[in-house]
């Protein structure tokens, strides 16, 4: 409550009535204006992706719906307009897309044909199904990139030992095989150091199913994420290059920008995630995942949603990627990426042996005010991301120190390796 | 999805089964760790404030519920805990504060009978009765401070004209007037040029059956904001001081920190309120508006919840304020409460003639890609407050004129004064 101290209102507030004002405004617009219409995001998938997403849509006045499979899922703990359901099903997708304004989605999962049928049905999916099936496909990718002449590491379609060896003895061991479809966060992925262990690997892959790529084990000098969105207006904005640190095939600890990369290799990264954007149409986020080669960017996977590598958008960047991307699916002007702050550091918390996560945050928040922890409200399993944290600030090393310090006392439990 | 890259797990790896990963780590923990407890804390009310917090919850993990009277309402819109019914009644009460581990407020006109009530049954309202009990009565208030010796503009309650008109004999014209309880945004504060207005105002109150009180109308040189959070367990934390610029009573625009006002003066200000915070064992925010002037600090009033004067620490600090208060009334400990920029400049939104703020957000979005655009999802009304912009940055003078033009343009047909 504040005293009214404008001298030429004066008269006219007196004229009002003690109590008397709110009544007389309220009757000044109909109540329908009370039901305006706002646009209707809605997000297939229901994990931390949805979850922050559904944070950014708050602030943004949209309204946002989530397709869940079950209730306890991290997004639809927090999200008023959940829907549960499956993502594989047709009629299950089309009536969670009755009433959006358009569909995106929290993973890549979502078959192929159903992403197509809803097109044909008229949904406006964002991205569209040409260029999520190349997150759907690490062969069609990989393919599709070098007919463009970006460069990925050397790979070839395996299916016999044999094939492997010849891949090997083109391209040294270690070989990574990758699972063409369905992996993620280091599953589906296995370096295989011997011709045995490739074996190994293709024996378990045949029996379930799996196709199988051979890559080649590329030393690099650090891994990169360049992310960038595009609006349907072709409007494009890239993100800082981030330094991504993977442990066991899972994004472990994101550095922004990327520290001791020269400016050159850092807008060479940018403008390839742009224009790899902009070849496919992607409308919404794409993160390029990279590798730093002493010859070169080598483009390693695509990720079309809000990513693991850019969380640190949400403290460190002007505008968070959970927003970034509701402004780009529903093609209104994209948000300042620029860095909030001089460095970032972002360090996912792991589900170790003790599953309460909350009971831990006390002490944390009490040895570093400064750090900010994000809990997923996700059941704790062992090496499952249930939270991250971010600190910003001026020295990149002192960061460093901070958000490991905090996302390892959260993890606690987890196996050091 | 990322490669495998560390060698010491390499054979390790390649035991994994294709597809096998996930079944297997889901059976280390049993299924009821996905019910593991968070606190759960209720607000009452759901306006912006609760939207506000709402967001932060998410992003802590813990569980939020909010008591809205309509679905429709600001924070009943997005809060998948959303429990309908009234803040007036003893049993909805009740049922709400069941199942919640605190409960807190948006606003101060939950009856202070009920209040007591609540904490009679044991739910552990924070702030707690005694302290809120002040925000609802600004005589008690008022006469509070004084005892405790701090100052406020000079006050006395009046029933009569000569009352008045001796007040104003004794401390100048324009008195304000200000009904004891019930009032916010500007409404129950009539600013009085003569004796002749004040003798409308009392007629009306009387009628109304509103107690007044007169207060002085001070010369200030600005109107502050001291925002401190206090927990059970003592400890405080408080913000940059504020520089509040109100319209008609409405908070408009918000400068942080303060500019131009001397150090002494603003740690001054941030004890003040951090003593008022203790001496009421106040738990969560606690926001003082205080006027700047000559003769020193002035205390206005009061307000234990998130306040509008703070809104800008969501960019603007490493912090928010709806994050801070919800660490407090949960006893967790406090965030570091320090700007994130330099400067930050809030303005609110005002509703205007056209209910559409959602359509001209393109236009601000496209004209000012770092302006930070927050809407609350309520119907427009003209001058209702239905958002806020902030602008965090360097130059006092550019944040402001961004601030301005964004808030003015999404405002649009609200009658400039």
């Amino acid at each position: 409550m504040r005293a009214a101290r404008r001298a030429p209102r004066r008269l006219r507030r007196v004229t009002t009535l003690p109590g008397d004002a709110g009544t007389a405004v309220r009757s000044a617009v109909p109540a329908a204006a009370a039901g305006h219409r706002v646009p209707v995001v809605g997000m297939v998938g229901a994990g931390q992706l949805a979850r922050m997403s559904c944070q950014a849509a708050i602030g943004l006045g949209i309204g946002f719906r989530v397709l869940a499979a079950d209730p306890a899922d991290s997004a639809a703990q927090v999200c008023a307009d959940t829907r549960i359901g499956d993502y594989r099903s047709g009629e299950d997708l089309q009536a969670f897309a009755a009433g959006c304004d358009v569909v995106t989605f929290d993973h890549e999962h979502v078959p192929g044909g159903q992403l197509a049928a809803l097109e044909r049905a008229g949904v406006a999916i964002r991205p569209g199904s040409r260029a999520l099936r190349l997150t759907q496909d690490k062969r069609a990718m990989r393919e599709w990139l070098t007919g463009l002449g970006i460069s990925c590491p050397p790979f070839a379609p395996v299916v016999t030992g044999a094939e492997i060896t010849g891949f090997a003895a083109a391209h040294g061991w270690p070989v990574v095989l990758k699972a063409v479809s369905g992996g993620y966060d280091g599953r589906g992925v296995w370096v295989c150091d011997t011709a045995g262990a490739a074996e190994v690997v293709l024996a378990r892959a045949a029996r379930g199913g799996l196709e199988l790529i051979a890559e080649q084990h590329v030393a690099f000098r650090q891994e990169l994420a360049a992310v960038v969105a595009r609006s349907p207006a072709g409007q494009g904005a890239a993100y800082p290059i981030a330094s991504t640190v993977q442990r066991d095939g899972i994004c472990h600890e994101v550095l922004a920008p990327a520290p001791g990369l020269p400016p050159g290799r850092r807008a060479e990264a940018q403008r390839l995630a742009l224009a790899i954007a902009a070849e496919l149409g992607v409308t919404g986020l794409l993160a390029v995942e990279l590798f730093d080669t002493p010859g070169g960017l080598l483009v390693n996977e695509l990720a079309m949603r809000p990513h693991n590598s850019a969380h640190w958008t949400i403290e460190g960047s002007v505008t968070s990627q959970f927003e970034q991307h509701l402004r780009a699916v529903l093609d209104l002007p994209l948000g300042a990426p620029g860095l909030a702050a001089r460095h970032a550091v972002m360090v996912n918390i792991l589900g170790g042996d003790d599953p309460d996560t909350h009971a831990r945050l006390i002490h944390v928040m009490a040895a570093d005010p400064g750090v900010k922890v994000h809990l997923y409200g996700k059941a704790v399993r062992p090496g499952r991301k249930v939270g991250h944290v971010t600190v910003v600030g001026d020295d990149i090393t002192q960061l460093r120190d901070r958000a490991r310090r905090a996302a390892g006392y959260l993890s606690r439990g987890t196996e050091e390796p």
